[in-house]
């Protein structure tokens, strides 16, 4: 029941990006699996020698008419003989997903973003935007103030590290700060503002920490940094990723009431291991306070991946629990549904 | 045999505090059940929905009479029916210790302490004491003298972080300090003061490390800050807590004779998960310098759960490696002996 | 066929140190169990009440004719009557290695290197021997050109610390932080010209990060630390023993090409979770970058044992995976191979 009912259940992804507008050829595809490289898959190396790869061929091989644990180019070959709008369908649909909560701030221009959707809007990127302006702080808050985004996001752990200062800028420090950027925001100042003016109009805010790609300082991406913002601000914070500090984002989400945490990325990145990984993140996080999303970005194979994985680790954690009689079959239900989308639908207002 | 020996076994909890002195009502319950949280539980939620409140209603339901996994609601009800004395007195008694060392630092007109106990004693609470007197530094050192506690306890974690300079403070720059603290110890000279007093005289030092609720950054509670201290003392030192960092506090057992460790606190609140808390904590600390603590407060229901949950993880973790044949059953009694009271009895000389 | 295999399959130690060449007394021995301790065994306690202590007494023990678990006493008897020649070849032979790569600046005179064995040059120990020398940069340069080792090895983390600047020094600079070291090398810029020079030479570096004996602090020995370094070089860096901070080396080996990763020594010291330790390393490295070492030093128990409890976790972790479904008996057996020592053959180019 709880096996069928994690299987079945209709998700929100909560965090999530769009697939690859083109097919793309083998090269792109390999390096397209790892997360935290920057660059092509170096010669004599295979994109498929990592977690996600060996998950890709358990999990993905089935839904090309391939038997599990096909090999790379039998992979590769079936996937390139695939139509590739059918391709998508084939694993979007495949994810489960009712609603997907969309960052569109990642290379929009390489990207189709899933539906039906909502936007999370990047504030670094709107920042941006408004740098050129005469006024700059009126230009941030009047396209804040027109946006339909039902959250916004900050990658300060990528321009500047969260250990920051937190405190609310004054309108004239971000004009200063505004006029040195250079046209990147990185400054802090900036970072903060932006963070503080989202919060003021209470936009749920949704965080990167922990693990990303090579251009971020990973002792700077922990979400222990964050205890000032928390502090200051009452809107629904949303940590994303965390790992390897997930545990520390679980006692945020139990020390801080407007705080919540999820495992993207990860999920996908870790393979078998995203068992242990859900297990490690329901430690100390109060069940209202976990979400579901899978980060899936480019590859429409990590749209479902993230998902399935979710699915199975979910079932493997609480079942197991349920099995040695520690839950009850009724309760590991009703968290499963929390986190698939009912903390989700609440959060955002979906 | 060891299935056996490890439910029966008694304890000595070598870290806790008192119950609530009155039962409360349903909200006082509730917010007492999540340790990380200042406040009452937010409206429309339920401090059930953590994993301490699923491991309530597994583990204690059953002594109110209720069936395993009874609901939040029935769990109440048959809590409020029940007598408080009668209540405390089935929950304490099947927590199966024979002896408690109490923090009676924290809120003493709130609770009721255990029997048979040992004192611990507050040393920032001693110190706060003392801060109006003329001869701060002489009042102090007579209260200590005078104490008949078996161990003092910092809570520096929460007053100034561990990353401090412990280097022993001379006399004069105790009492500049007191006269500037406004009647709190949150300078980490007073701290750091009390600390190498208790010291001198021989007093084992618990010491705070890790989770605990939102008033501590949690940075600051990482063990690994204690180097400098460590290195200068050589009394018995008690790392209490520990979680997330209960491997660098497993780390440190290992490296200095004198450093002994425990995950009280986590255990009752990881739920289904202490068995994984209990298998971290053994990777590295030797198995003499282990011990035993709930840090149950308020709830009696917490002074038994502390026990149960200990008792269900080491049977788990140690027979888990009986049956695959790592270790022999006669060694896995031998260290649940010595973890379950052996080694604070030898410690604090009880 | 994986269970055999993992059993069977000859492995390259990429890093290791020689046996004691006498075969010590008990107290020695008991002391050599442990690895953070920097002293002997108090009085009253047993260097056996470690988990090191109870793998040995399990995997040991029937090499040396005695049942598994055999008492502390029994092994101790056991071990002094075998001629200890005859010991050494026992366990080293069991373990099945082809080839030790070998950290010979470590107590030299008291220790027997395996064979066939490549030399890993020590940087700071070569500087530390030309620091009399009036040139000192010219004479470090000499010796490393004249170096037949296959790699070079770091010790910052116990030095000074992995968080220091790690940018190339002047020659100058050099020159006169060598004047001021008074013949040891703990200066950062004296550390950093030696791993530079050593890139430079394209000789691929070990690092010593997380665990080690008392000398270090762990804070400071976190492979996070190297940020700088990794993106100042492009010669393999080996990121050594890494616990408990292995997730943050398994991060580096995922985003930098040319970043390796093992877990020796902790592999040794965890015992029977040396199973979850091997499992936590594969969560995101990726497979051509994980290298398997043992880190024995001076117990020719511990060259064994750490083969050994490489090889059960390897078989339970992969074969757990394989049971249920989530990888193929095919690609566990290839990445068995690959960690074994196709990859430490690749880097090292033995």
């Amino acid at each position: 029941m709880l096996a069928d009912h994690v299987e079945e259940v209709r998700l929100v992804d909560h965090h999530v990006h769009g697939w690859f507008t083109e097919p793309g050829d083998r090269d792109a595809f390999e390096a397209a699996l790892n997360e935290g490289s920057t660059g092509p898959v170096p010669p004599g190396r295979s994109g498929f020698d990592l977690p996600l790869g060996v998950a890709l061929r358990h999990w993905c091989a089935p839904l090309l008419g391939l038997p599990r644990h096909a090999s790379p180019d039998d992979y590769w070959e079936a996937r390139a003989a695939t139509p590739y709008d059918e391709l998508v369908r084939t694993f979007v649909e495949a994810a489960g997903v009712d609603h997907w909560l969309v960052d569109t701030g990642l290379t929009p221009a390489l990207v189709t973003d899933p539906e039906p959707r909502s936007e999370v809007l990047r504030l670094e990127l709107l920042m941006e935007e408004v740098l050129g302006e005469r006024d700059v702080v009126g230009a941030f808050r009047e396209r804040l103030d027109a946006t339909d985004a039902v959250a916004a996001k900050t990658i300060a752990a990528y321009r500047c590290g969260l250990d920051i200062d937190w405190s609310r800028p004054s309108a004239r420090a971000v004009a200063g700060r505004a006029r040195a950027s250079g046209g990147r925001v990185e400054d802090p100042v900036l970072v903060a503002f932006g963070v503080h003016e989202a919060a003021a109009r209470g936009l749920p805010l949704q965080v990167h920490t922990g693990l990303g790609d090579r251009d971020l300082d990973l002792r700077r991406a922990d979400p222990l940094h964050l205890r000032p913002l928390l502090e200051a601000v009452d809107i629904p914070v949303l940590l994303l990723h965390c790992y390897p500090f997930h545990r520390h984002a679980g006692y945020l989400a139990q020390a801080y009431d407007h705080v919540y945490v999820d495992v993207g990325l990860a999920i996908n990145h870790l393979g078998a291991r995203s068992v242990e990984l859900v297990a490690e993140a329901m430690e100390l996080a109060p069940f209202d306070k976990q979400l579901y999303s899978s980060d899936a970005y480019g590859l429409p194979e990590l749209h479902f991946l993230g998902a399935q994985q979710w699915r199975w680790a979910m079932g493997q954690v609480l079942g197991g629990w349920v099995r040695r009689g520690h839950w009850s079959e009724h309760d590991a239900i009703r968290v499963v549904d929390m986190v698939a989308g009912d903390n989700a639908r609440r959060v955002y207002e979906l």
